[in-house]
């Protein structure tokens, strides 16, 4: 076991990351800007300094690799992404990479080679806050990246085309960043749960059994305006009245749920909206997730028929429309297995939960097996200031990983 | 009974009025305005040829007098204002003001005096639209005319008191438009029902209770805002489920009633709004009418009830503020049955009904017992170019005015 203070260096390195940013007040850094520039080198020179060789790929992510007992071994490969959204957390993203380096710094400093290579990715953008498109560091490498999203165009209306070209990249060269499925023995990713899951089971660690799919619905119920003093209560076709019910409707059916089911009704908007008028036209919408496709393809079927019930029976006309839909990206059996097992190693119960957040694993997922790894954030806070892991944490998500590292077994096939 | 075909010359004179509106695509006819005037003008022509003295009185009130038998004696009011909402109907107000004039001139061209005067007001500003405060013209009809209104402005900056004084009038000798309560025997308002309480029950007139007095409210419920997939159902303190459980609560509480009263939710926010993220606060206003203050009140009170109820359960903090309270007129019992005796006579089902929007009777009750008859409009369609009330429905109501007028009782006291 490792003896050496992992949680103290992943802490200073989370903050001398964050320390690169485009304003003081609030952590911004994103794709292909001198901040992301900056970061990047820092992260190579951990690298290095972890007896990795490092390089900036053809996307700009950063690419660290810790041999095996012999040279050009298939990899285990860890990774995260080092852009942030913005006035971000310091957490969602560094840690997984700087975890990462941690532990192969470890194993280098013990002088330890492993019958695999590592490989550890910083992906260059994963939330996509300058082109409004995700998870692009991990497309590339999956080869999945869209070539039309060169032509994207940011606020100040530079085009990721121009954009990668003033990095010193080559936009016709993105290609060279896609690694072959045979090269890659599985991707593991360790990440902040975002969530407040594990701080209410009082866990620091637990295993993440998939990356929840989602489908977004754009619901609209339109119903009869009227006077609020007026129109009697049998006679309204108040559209609000409507959506309450749906909105309880899809709460309820959530509720019922215990395989990770999620609904929210996020936004909401109530024409004419004046405080004498019952509405008469009420759109809001829908986001359900579920660990698995087939259990959330239930759920939205079986939420629709309620909503299309609830909408029926009060005389309001319904539109409803599939807005946004990806699958889930479930863990590899053998990859939650393994980490669970480091998890009891490391004296924590081992715990599953699904990601209900996407991750870079649902791009890798198309070239490589995907584990992850979460840590206990405090309050569920992300994607804010706020958001925090306890040096303890860090150190225990860290020791996991660590462990899982040392005793991984590639899938038998 | 009258032969006159009153229905046919209402609709004309409804017609003619229309056709005086600040744009010639939308129906605008604004307090103290250059179509006020020219509004004033013709209803004035109509009164005069109706065999009444008639005159502007110190708000711009067209006030019209058709003596009795003996001069001077007391009268009963007719009434209705005959400003507009902006994008109006044509009915709200001016049916009440042309049918009580037709009236009066079906009298007069029959010769007959009865043992009191009738006169019709036509009130100048009901609707509140240029000087964001109603009832102008029948509060300084009743006595309390809120003088520090004449300090309100308008859109363009212009004083309520520099327009009276621009439209001619003397913003210090308002006084002279109020009416001694020994002058009024009573206070008699026709008016569009604005519901479609009469169409459901097949009727073209009905009684008026009272004119509902009005609680609104002002609710902000408070939770923890959160990723819609991280966050696990039962964790979550969503302020959306929480308003929409408490607008399914308003509206069932209000279903259970058979005595009027009607609950609204008209209008929400919720924050921050986006699809992926629960919903962390939301406002909702609550707009509560009942035909007595006593109903209200205790609907009131239960209905704050639940919802802190609602709001302690899930975990919300809830502010709730009222944010606006006007009283209930009722209607006077002897007018009512006054009323339902002339809708008898012309071969009607009587059947009351409250109004839950307000009327002129709202200020005229400081000076003079209120009643009210309602006329069926189509599909209850008000403060809209879609207002509509078919020709046999002003026709019939007409005649129960008529009809109330010649039997008129005043009260014993």
């Amino acid at each position: 076991m490792a003896n050496a203070d992992l949680g103290g260096d992943i802490v200073a390195r989370i903050e001398a990351l964050a320390a690169i940013s485009e304003t003081d007040a609030h952590l911004v850094r994103v794709f292909l800007t001198k901040e992301h520039r900056a970061a990047a080198e820092l992260i190579l020179s951990w690298m290095r300094e972890a007896g990795m060789q490092a390089h900036l790929d053809a996307i700009g992510n950063v690419c660290g690799r810790y041999e095996g007992d012999r040279l050009g071994l298939p990899c285990l490969m860890l990774g995260s992404h080092y852009d942030t959204v913005r006035d971000a957390g310091k957490w969602d993203g560094p840690l997984g990479l700087i975890s990462a380096i941690a532990c192969v710094a470890e194993l280098n400093r013990r002088g330890r080679r492993l019958p695999f290579a590592i490989e550890v990715t910083g992906f260059a953008d994963e939330e996509g806050v300058r082109f409004a498109s995700t998870l692009l560091g991990s497309r590339a490498v999956a080869g999945t990246f869209d070539e039309s999203t060169l032509s994207a165009r940011d606020a100040n209306g530079v085009s990721m085309h121009e954009a990668l070209t003033q990095f010193g990249l080559d936009p016709d060269a993105l290609g060279a960043a896609a690694r072959h499925r045979r090269e890659l023995l599985a991707y593991v990713e360790l990440h902040i749960e975002q969530g407040p899951v594990l701080e209410a089971q009082d866990l620091p660690v637990g295993v993440v059994t998939a990356i929840s799919g989602a489908t977004r619905l754009a619901a609209r119920l339109t119903g009869f305006a009227g006077h609020a003093g007026t129109v009697p209560m049998a006679l309204r076709r108040d559209a609000l009245a409507g959506a309450a019910e749906c909105i309880g409707a899809i709460e309820a059916f959530c509720r019922t749920d215990d395989n990770g089911l999620v609904g929210t009704v996020g936004a909401i908007h109530a024409a004419p909206g004046a405080t004498n008028v019952i509405p008469g036209q009420v759109s809001f919408t829908i986001d359900i997730r579920a660990p698995t496709d087939a259990h959330r393809q239930r759920a939205v079927s079986d939420i629709v028929r309620n909503i299309e019930t609830i909408a029926a029976r009060r005389r309001l006309a319904l539109q409803l429309d599939v807005t946004h839909e990806n699958r889930t990206a479930p863990c590899a059996p053998g990859l939650k297995q393994q980490i669970a097992d480091a998890i009891a190693a490391e004296g924590f119960r081992p715990f599953e939960l699904p990601s209900g957040a996407g991750h870079d694993g649902m791009a890798m997922i198309d070239v490589a097996d995907v584990g992850m790894i979460f840590v206990r954030c405090r309050g569920g806070v992300s994607h804010h200031p706020d958001e925090h892991v306890e040096r303890a944490d860090a150190d225990a998500g860290a020791r996991v990983l660590l462990r899982l590292i040392e005793n991984f077994r590639p899938r038998a096939d």
